[in-house]
């Protein structure tokens, strides 16, 4: 089946462009070292590619995700990377077996809230320095000490320097990265536990802290990531159809911001021509040709919010070629939700 | 229920406003005079609403929203008020007879597809204005020969101002509305038929042409249009749980631009506070005081696309009241995909 037979919108994977990223990846983050991040793709077929080449840990960043693993056959190591003040959900598959589930915690709070859950594993989120979540760095020791005796097992620590994975200097983000995990170290010191979890697509090859990188976007990549000097190509195409062409110059695509993440920006169109602007379904374009018909790809400028607008991911031979592209398989979105 | 017990985020809509802002509308154009957008809310069930209240034709932004719509027996008079290149899907439905179908045409191809495909009956969409679909006026009277010569009922026009809807001061929103409106006059004179088709929740008291309103965000309203001096009210929150504290100083909701449009700005706070940023599946706060656990509501900017990320909308009695709030029915938002 060609991709000019989907009912459009409808979003591709370049399989070359996901094997390369996946590739170059896991040769610097083998096994264990990188636990994928799952909220970038919300598709367990997309996890399983990644469980096959021996990265059988992954990061979640909702119940449903862990859920949506653990159901799928791939909860050997799952990790909740975010708080949760109901653990309810997460102590069902621990008590079932289908999942080993570790949870963040950063609070009396919620320690509590992971012990009467049921979740028996946790870390200690330490904020390094993005505004977010993740307990003052002097007191990671004291909330492991909490956490032990409350009776459940801090396997160590996680930090997340979000704040920097968008630095587009290197050296700066090399600096940045460095004194975030400065805290992040310091706070392993306190909580002890054989696990440093952090960092993500932009700081894959210059955090030299974690013992696992929480890195996601760079399976497909995106508008946001590809300013920086990473190897990750984008491989991410929403594919459109041309509904309308003006006499005034612009034509008009059945994909909008209903199908397109719009945090960072508007999309970029694959070959030539300029986005004007998006509407709930529709892409207004303009300085090049097309005709009613015609197939158009977009890049979006961020893919994990992208791919959670879809029900369907589908593989195929080459994004760029639009209509002409071969679907070689069309997996399901199946973690979106919460 | 209360709301308190929902898996957060949670979106909820307020009964009251609702009630308010369908009645408000349905007093200035009542019946046919009204053709609620679905695109809005993406919900029969909420549609099953305006049915009830006399406003049986009802207007769809994608195939799948129709069919949706003719599935819930919602399809007593469909228009797909955008340009299709694949008309099967619609056309099964007229064959079945579970809806009357209209689909929006305004070039040779547009109206080739729809007779393809088995659509019987057309709008000509003009273009008044906004650098979008529909044909020039002067070109509407040649596409109204050209359907009817392919065997196509043509119903009348369509024509949308979009780019003056959230025009904020009153007389220069009028003047901008009568004048888009002046090019679908002259058009409809060439076309004919009985609908003059268009309009939106911010030309709902000032747009005097078209014989229905497409309105659809009125139900629910959101920070863009509540700018205007418009008399419809907010009535969509996210309800979020704080999930952390910080000694820094903000606090951190666990919803985030996953679960609200960004498109248009950040959503703001109900009750005091300031949003900081909104992250995929957080969004942090400042300005107040939290505790974790506490459940905390956020109104989106543009309800349209933060609907359509949601599996469900929760009809509560005080959408304002949090977690406190009663949930009186949850809805299947139904019609999302395409």
């Amino acid at each position: 089946m060609k991709a000019g037979d989907l009912t459009t919108p409808a979003l591709l994977a370049d399989v070359a462009v996901l094997d390369h990223n996946l590739a170059t990846m896991s040769a610097a983050r083998p096994g264990p070292a990188l636990r994928p991040h799952v909220k970038a793709f919300k598709t367990t077929a997309l996890a399983a590619r990644l469980a096959a080449i021996g990265h059988t840990g992954f990061c979640c960043a909702t119940i449903r995700e862990v859920e949506g693993m653990a159901a799928a056959g791939l909860g050997d190591d799952l990790l909740l990377a975010n708080e949760v003040v109901d653990a309810s959900r997460l102590g069902v598959l621990v008590r079932s077996g289908t999942a080993r589930v570790t949870v963040a915690v950063d609070s009396s709070a919620t320690i509590a809230a992971a012990a009467a859950g049921g979740v028996r594993e946790v870390l200690v989120d330490v904020d390094v320095g993005m505004p977010r979540c993740g307990c003052d760095p002097a007191d990671a020791g004291r909330i492991a000490d909490e956490a032990r005796a409350a009776g459940l097992e801090v396997r160590g620590v996680m930090g997340y320097e979000g704040h920097v994975q968008h630095e587009v200097d290197r050296q700066r983000r090399e600096r940045r990265v460095a004194r975030a995990m400065e805290d992040l170290t310091r706070a392993h010191s306190d909580v002890g536990g054989g696990v440093v979890s952090g960092g993500g697509t932009g700081s894959w090859d210059c955090n030299h802290v974690v013992t696992e990188l929480q890195a996601g976007s760079f399976v497909l990549m995106d508008g946001d990531y590809a300013r920086l000097d990473l190897p990750f190509r984008e491989g991410l195409v929403l594919l459109t159809t041309v509904v309308s062409v003006s006499s005034r110059g612009h034509a008009v695509l059945d994909g909008g911001l209903k199908a397109l993440a719009m945090d960072s920006g508007d999309p970029s169109l694959v070959g030539g021509g300029e986005v004007r602007f998006c509407s709930d379904e529709h892409t207004t374009v303009g300085g090049a040709s097309w005709a009613v018909g015609d197939r158009v790809g977009l890049r979006p400028a961020h893919i994990d919010p992208t791919i959670a607008k879809h029900e369907t991911l589908h593989l195929v031979d080459d994004a760029g070629a639009g209509g002409d592209a071969e679907v070689l398989e069309s997996w399901s979105v199946d973690l979106r939700g919460w």
